[in-house]
């Protein structure tokens, strides 16, 4: 696939910015940076990055700019890692086939490690060198806040750790995922039309590509969870299904799980239509989306 | 004392701008809310979002907006209280005579409550409403994001839970202490600096201010950990030195400790010479600081 080869060139690039935001001082705090990098760096598709720089550049964004903005994003994603890997929350020890950061150094080290990837992805956003415009950059911090926060992402989580005790139909999944994980993907899209100063139809073309991708991944993720095997995932598989929780599988069954990952791909995709080929990159990201073996 | 009453009356003020913040949606993601809400309005001296609105009002903001910086500021302390208080990292039961976040909801509850407070934050400082030049509030952001991550808070409680197996001497505990809870003391005065498009000279005396407030206030805590019970501090007091952690007190001793915190809050002052009256609010903090038994 060829969007795969792009992923991980993208990966190559987007680590190295990572790797530079992410520099580790002399004193005793050297642990917590060590954390933030081990989080950061350990492996990933990239997903939410690459959509940040393939939507920005559509309006013809510098790379340096948003290089900056997807290594946020990545950050906060990273973070939403670490705390969700933690015993007190989904309680995995493995992640991308790696020792999950509490496992690797420790939960104190991890619950920080956490908070503070959050706290640079804003700092970054809020950085001269993002933009030029200031309101570019507040218009990024609160769209990021809004969607990683408990409307979003936070709250999606929240949601997914009482699953357990509770009945879930179709309309709270997708409710729950669009939170959980729709939110800050919609933001990686949506960032790239704030750095782009795009209309307000763009923008919403953008979101409603967002939002079916979000979903389209996460259905190919319970499918991943039933049908893939660990040593591919990278992480504990059957966890759902162990644990009880309803997921887009068990409440649709694989068959239309899988025609509804499809239809959602197809759909993320139409929204794109005004765009034309400079969408292109997109559109290839929404099909690689359910057809992704990890 | 005169300061002990303002500090009342604002603190109605501000808990009613937190309580308005902290609005409880109808979906189970509720419970976060409440947590949230708990962490938030458990009470404290509000004296960092005092310092915001003491500040601004030298340069005559509107309180509208520095209540608002104020309601941030007062979330990120109280996200990093129930961080901190988390059994992998203090393990605290108690806090200002009432169960910790995580003993009244639960460990997962608590982390994600405190996530979720530091990306509100975000939220309110790049929000329209908190300043019209988007210049200020992409400034605050990138304070806040500064005082609060691995080179400032988060950095500080990453050493604190080495410092049990270390031996620090004065400068180590300074440094400690200024990145641990000096970093948002002073981004609390620097605030209202912001807010208030007050010169450099001016930002920096009030930076002069906070750090020597912050480690006045700090030492001040120690002799309150030792001195104090634990009735009136309203958490377990004795616990640093049970811990075997080296404090400004186990160094210093309490007699050297305390003309050390006098001497401390005075210097505060003397930074505050140019702003005459202006100033009185901020003076007053400085004695009420090394003043307080709680």
């Amino acid at each position: 696939m060829a969007l795969s080869k792009a992923l991980d060139a993208f990966t190559a690039e987007i680590d190295a910015v990572l790797d530079e935001f992410i520099e580790s001082p002399d004193g005793p705090e050297a642990r917590l940076f060590e954390a933030m990098r081990y989080a950061v760096l350990l492996g990933g598709k990239r997903l939410r990055p690459y959509l940040v720089v393939a939507s920005a550049d559509m309006f013809g964004v510098r790379r340096a700019c948003s290089m900056r903005v997807a290594a946020a994003v990545e950050m906060v994603h990273a973070y939403s890692l670490v705390h969700d890997d933690l015993p007190c929350m989904d309680d995995d020890d493995l992640r991308r086939g790696h020792p999950a950061t509490h496992k690797k150094f420790d939960e104190a080290t991890a619950v920080l490690a956490g908070d503070t990837l959050l706290t640079q992805a804003f700092e970054i956003l809020a950085g001269h060198e993002t933009h030029e415009m200031a309101e570019v950059r507040s218009d990024l911090v609160h769209a990021l806040a809004l969607a990683a926060g408990g409307h979003g992402m936070t709250g999606g989580q929240m949601i997914d750790l009482l699953a357990e005790d509770q009945t879930f139909e179709l309309p709270q999944i997708t409710r729950l995922q669009a939170m959980k994980t729709g939110a800050l993907l919609a933001f990686a899209c949506e960032a790239g039309a704030i750095l782009g100063r795009a209309s307000g139809a763009q923008r919403m073309a953008l979101h409603g590509y967002a939002h079916d991708l979000g979903l389209a991944f996460q259905i190919k993720d319970d499918l991943l969870d039933i049908e893939g095997d660990a040593a591919t995932v990278g992480k504990r598989v059957g966890k759902d299904a162990a644990a009880g929780k309803a997921t887009f599988v068990s409440i649709l069954g694989v068959e239309r799980a899988r025609q509804q990952a499809q239809m959602l791909a197809d759909q993320a995709a139409a929204h794109l239509h005004d765009f034309g080929a400079d969408a292109d990159q997109l559109r290839a990201l929404a099909r690689f989306v359910v057809e992704r073996e990890s």
